[in-house]
């Protein structure tokens, strides 16, 4: 499978191109909105992996030509990029391509972080909204904490609940999430129950403020 | 320690009346509108738990009376019911009294549950405005399934956010929570953090409609 990672130059890119790149054997496209530091950022994470005696496939390119017939693209950006990285690239997409949203929107204030979604509802239908025709979104890798995801001699041990309209494309999105060791996907429904998902996210960080030990913790339902 | 369970006959009361029974030393009081109703609860779960080999100080009472004197109590009632419930026992209760709210606003259609907070932007926060001056308002105990929480041959497993404006309230609210095995209080930090630990409710039900052995999920962060 192709699978790009738009915004692969930043943490959670890093940590799922090294995971993708160490547990599976698709081929990884970290995507920038400048190719050459999006192939400085594969040529890492590529000796990286070589340090560590996987030789995987990972590439880097501008986003509209990691995005073009992928059928897995994940926007890896931030909240405030998500609708111009997704149209920027839109009439690259293959028919029938997977976009996934891991991005959360959050502000925050003295005593923690709170959930910030756009008038949309949720960045997944944000996604959702700005993807064409003929493509599916899919929520996904919210809750993941960036540096534990890109510490491959960190275990896991994450749950990641799943969001999406499209169920093939949820199934889709799950089977290759299963593929990262450690890490299990979780099925949340259609995108309306998206905001309940990216909510996770400040919520770990508050704990992580408040909680010694929980710097980078991962949620598990059990 | 003396604890009230306002509501204590609902189905999070009795998880709570019976753990605090089996796990705890403290006077548990479970309340009720009506007092009979109360004491006939009280005596069920005495029941219960004596047929286990537990002696329990399990009581039950009106719940004004319940809270009379009570350094925890709990209002594990219905989210449209929690105001008039605090406000109800708020002449009774001691200086320096703790009212827990474990209550989640929720609305739901054909796609899953979704967190519908109260104009004051967490249940939390309305019991707090509820509550008279010299007490405290905590929140925790939202993300405990119920029928898991009320079955005490089940494992709970489970962590619980705590969130609140007065630390030390927090603190005596998680040390309680702590006693009962298998439970972890993990603090969120201040109320205007309620809602992300609020919301963690309606994702539970979520993943338990779309998956397969997570109808009483706990959630453990580590």
């Amino acid at each position: 499978m192709h699978v790009a990672l738009l915004g692969g130059t930043g943490d959670i890119g890093e940590g799922l191109a090294l995971r993708f790149g160490a547990d599976t054997d698709h081929d990884v496209v970290v995507g920038s909105r400048d190719a050459s530091r999006a192939e400085a950022a594969a040529a890492a994470y590529r000796s990286d992996l070589a340090s560590r005696g996987v030789e995987a496939s990972v590439t880097g390119a501008a986003n509209a030509d990691a995005a073009a017939g992928a059928e897995v693209v994940v926007a890896a950006v931030p909240p405030y990029h998500l609708r111009d990285t997704v149209a920027a690239v839109s009439d690259r997409l293959a028919d029938g391509a997977i976009v996934v949203s891991p991005a959360v929107g959050m502000d925050g204030d003295e005593d923690g972080l709170h959930y910030d979604p756009p008038s949309a509802g949720s960045l997944t239908r944000l996604a959702a909204e700005a993807a064409p025709d003929g493509t599916s979104t899919v929520g996904a890798f919210h809750n993941l904490a960036a540096g534990r995801l890109a510490d491959l001699d960190a275990d896991l041990d994450a749950d990641t609940p799943i969001v999406g309209d499209d169920e093939a494309a949820r199934e889709t999105v799950a089977s290759l999430a299963g593929e990262i060791d450690g890490l299990r996907a979780l099925d949340a429904g259609p995108i309306a129950n998206a905001p309940e998902v990216e909510s996770l996210t400040p919520l770990l960080i508050n704990l992580a403020r408040y909680n010694e030990g929980l710097e980078d913790a991962s949620v598990r339902f059990e």
